[in-house]
């Protein structure tokens, strides 16, 4: 890749004195999604993964919820000043049965036309998208098995390491061993590209698995689990209100400030058993 | 306001046991903006300060850089179940010489119709639409101060203290005195809450100024800083590659990793002064 991290100069400043030396960063560069030629969105991202990344984005839009209902994925050929394929815009043909619903590709939300937009139907709207509602019973996941996760998520953070500046979403099965991990600038960008290896892997409805990030989980995230079919979704900081709520409302079970042995269960309590 | 948190039930596991009991979160809720009726964006936001958010959107985005390029705000009359209001969409009412440029409102980046997006395009497209250059020299910022306003902010950050769940931006004059501070779930509404606060004060562009966040610094909220002619940016985690290069391009003085006394200066060290 070579693309992940950068190298740029820096001036580090303590009360010890001043040092000029070189700093590693993530990087971050737009990428556009279209579909069938046509520009869908540009998210901001971290290169790499980027066909996991179109799949997952399109199955958390609800535009897809198969492999096959991507034919091909190919980057344009798109040059930047010196020639270069700058490898960052992504088209999508979609086969020739899927559907692309109206408003598909506005971030977080799909404007509604109403004037009274507010959580319930933000809750509504995700509800009747998904294609794969949550089993009403399980999986069985042991605190012991879920107090596990940021660990070895953390463990296998290598671009975090080197730059502080990297969002991570990893997905396990409900015994704790970790099946994925995936690093972006955007923390939807890393959920949509672990999704997107589920899909691409033939796993999705991921019924039987648990979803870990490591920093707070906002509506777009509990959003994407549910639209996934993930029935638990734990992050190291806060969830927001209508992240509860939508986990209420899905099925989803929501655990949040899950760090050093501790966390909060704020629905679907009844999936995790206590013990290793 | 009382809409800025909320109670929800959580179980609470510890190595010690189990309890239930209420935990306060960061309520997170969907704003459209509309201009002149129609339907601008959607962002998920904490309420408060909506108009503040709205007048800052907007003046990042480069469709307004005045506070008399707004005629009025008012929430539309929307309801939810109960009948209430959701105060939950915008409607502002333009001037009629402001111009709405063709694809505002996508957040982060302008879609290009060209096939070969790149970094630099989106540095291209924000050294042309922001209409307030940053000062070729100056503000002078000490050390000191810069490294102050860390602890200044994290003192002002009243709901993080409570829920943990959202990100902080102030602003600051170049000794170190808060200015404004405003907090979200989403960084970059916390960024357009405070720089919208400026300029409904008359005081955009804001050429004598330091803006502080709480996370990381993106290439987004590099945009908005530039955007309202704010010459320095400290954050108190890591920036990213494009965030840097924009600074660079731009002229902005690009502060990462600001805490405990160092930081690491990437762009505009000329602007930095050692000692107090």
């Amino acid at each position: 890749m070579g693309r992940v991290t950068a190298r740029r100069p820096v001036l580090r400043i303590t009360p010890e004195g001043q040092i000029r030396r070189p700093d590693t960063l993530a990087v971050e560069e737009p990428l556009e999604i279209r579909l069938d030629g046509r520009p869908l969105t540009v998210t901001m991202r971290t290169p790499g993964h980027d066909v996991e990344l179109a799949h997952g984005f399109l199955l958390a839009e609800g535009i897809i919820g198969h492999r096959d209902d991507v034919l091909a994925v190919r980057y344009c050929n798109g040059v930047d000043d010196s020639g270069a394929n700058t490898y960052n815009v992504l088209d999508v043909a979609l086969a020739d049965d899927v559907v692309v619903p109206d408003g598909a590709g506005a971030r977080n939300f799909v404007t509604s036309s109403a004037c009274g937009v507010c959580g319930k139907e933000s809750l509504d709207q995700v509800r009747t998208r998904t294609r794969f509602p949550l089993p009403a019973d399980g999986p069985a996941v042991t605190v012991d098995a879920l107090t596990s996760m940021p660990d070895a998520l953390r463990e296998r953070q290598k671009i975090f390491d080197t730059t502080g500046g990297l969002h991570a979403a990893g997905l396990f099965t409900p015994d704790g061993v970790l099946l994925a991990v995936r690093e972006d600038v955007g923390r939807h960008n890393a959920v949509d590209k672990v999704l997107g290896w589920a899909l691409t892997e033939r796993r999705v409805p991921l019924g039987d698995t648990v979803l870990i990030v490591s920093g707070r989980a906002s509506f777009e995230l509990a959003q994407k689990a549910v639209m996934a079919g993930v029935p638990m979704l734990g992050a190291v900081s806060a969830p927001s209100s209508l992240a509860v709520d939508l986990a209420a409302d899905a099925g989803l079970t929501l655990v949040g400030f899950l760090r050093g042995g501790t966390m909060n269960v704020y629905t679907g309590a009844d999936r995790i058993k206590s013990g290793g």
